[in-house]
């Protein structure tokens, strides 16, 4: 894969979201608007900090997305949503681009950091995808923090669940052991039924990476899988072209293969990363009828975001760049 | 999307593999040898009489993958690996080129056809991919045919699954009650770790499918999903572009996005679906350390192959075209 052909000033860069969807002004009060900036800004400063200086792209993008896994504002990790059996299934993945290795887990249900495991998954096995009780054992097995359901647990999300199973005419099932929430989930905002988490990352060496993580959707059944933890999907990193992270409805996000198909408009059509993202998401995805969006980053280091929902949280940093936060659309 | 804009002059089109892998002249003995041509040409037979008489490319695929499932001889379905617990977890995907929907699942263990349960995900759920227990749930609440492990059971995979845990010094699990190997698997020949059957079809619409389905790797452990569950990696259907199907290391076909690729170079880059095919498998793919094939179908009705190992099994049939049944490097 080549690299940083087409270098751009900024040495560094990184951008986060935490998840598109229905989030309008107005549809957040003064406290929950804040609480979601500074959560935003927390990933973000701490990916920075570790490309500012000099750490590795997959180094940021784990330890940011680690950053909102265990904030329970967001729908990764603590503060996951519910499956309509009572459970937290958690999916995550996270790709290479300099190398193209790629790793991923799908319904993970005692791992505190999904996306700590996608990463071991590179290091500790001949494979890219673990899903079940097997991703959980060997997440054990590679010495990763195993949580029991209380960790994931906040009182937000499970009256999500509860309404749902309502309208759906499905039991309401019991509440975990030891379930109570100690958590600001009080501050939780339902942006719709999907959520997740992402940060892409260009690093000093001119390496792109990218992690994704989520609790899948409210009240899930079958053991649906979405985008998040499908490379090529909801996450894709190419030093040639760039790395992608998306959220949203992600039976769309697959069916379009968003994260690749950007990389490919990139690599092969010749567009530059923000006008790719914007024909898949915009064009494409709406046409399709899917909602939600991405970030991403090239490895020149230019930054790019786009969706067609009314808000997505997302934060971006960059060498020489202030952190800038955003929610709704008119936001830069 | 876009269909026949370049019509050739086929007016329908099939193409089926039955994996792919080390499988010289010479390491087949006569019996095998007939045996596995008449399997495929039993399944593109059945495939292009759908065709033939107008049907859909979907229905094509789906009944043709269903001979190979049954089939003893290629690992899915019935004749499957074993996973180093001793049971068998079968995958299968299949995408519809004309609306891009997709129906998958990962980690089957009672469902008879696969590929059957992936498309029952499009019709009966909004979801597109299902994994674990949670999937073949989904499968019986459609009604879909159940297999007690005694069905998928063959001697040889069995024997194949002592020798790798013995080899790994992992311990021998139990036989499956009842198994006792009923089936021609005599004839098998282990083409290495890796096999998958997969079919792409046009049909006299100009639409175009693909479906896969496998059985996974010999031996496999932690939930390992390979890539032929997986949209955009070892299946992938576009009327802008064509339907592919992959057989070979899941782990490469999942980081470069195989199927996907094919079809974004057939799209953005303006090559042909042969050309396409020829660029990822040879030169990426094999760039990468994977190795494999794919068969392809174009929406003008021109069929594609390619594969960096010693032997494919494969067929095709046309309207208008012979039946043609190859296995080795040097065969049409």
């Amino acid at each position: 894969m080549s690299s940083r052909s087409d270098k751009s000033d900024i040495r560094w860069s990184l951008v986060a979201h935490g998840g598109a969807g229905a989030i309008a002004r107005g549809d957040l009060g003064p406290g929950q608007d804040a609480a979601y900036r500074e959560a935003m800004s927390a990933a973000a400063r701490t990916g920075g900090a570790i490309l500012s200086a000099g750490g590795s792209a997959m180094d940021a993008v784990e330890a940011a997305v680690r950053v909102l896994e265990d904030d329970p504002l967001f729908n990764a990790g603590r503060g996951a949503a519910f499956t309509a059996e009572g459970g937290n299934e958690l999916d995550a993945a996270v790709m290479d681009g300099a190398t193209l290795a790629a790793g991923a887990v799908a319904g993970l249900t005692t791992t505190r950091h999904p996306i700590s495991a996608a990463r071991a998954v590179i290091e500790g096995s001949n494979h890219v995808l673990l899903v079940g009780e097997g991703a959980d054992a060997f997440a054990r097995s590679r010495g990763l923090e195993q949580a029991d359901p209380a960790w994931f647990f906040t009182e937000r999300r499970w009256r999500s669940l509860e309404r749902a199973l309502d309208r759906a005419g499905l039991p309401r099932p019991q509440r975990p052991a030891g379930a109570q929430d100690a958590t600001q989930g009080a501050l939780v905002h339902e942006e719709g039924k999907y959520g997740t988490v992402g940060v892409v990352a260009c690093d000093a060496g001119g390496n792109v990476a990218a992690g994704t993580s989520t609790g899948g959707t409210n009240a899930k059944r079958w053991g649906r899988v979405g985008d998040s933890p499908l490379i090529g999907a909801g996450t894709y990193a190419a030093n040639a072209a760039g790395a992608v992270s998306c959220t949203g409805e992600g039976e769309y996000f697959i069916r379009l293969g968003v994260a690749h198909r950007i990389c490919a408009l990139v690599e092969y059509a010749g567009l530059s990363l923000q006008a790719a993202a914007d024909r898949v998401v915009q064009d494409e995805l709406t046409a399709l009828g899917g909602a939600g969006g991405i970030v991403a980053v090239g490895a020149d280091g230019r930054m790019a975001w786009s969706f067609n929902t009314s808000g997505m949280y997302r934060a971006r940093i960059a060498d020489g760049v202030p952190l800038t936060v955003g929610i709704y659309k008119d936001e830069d």
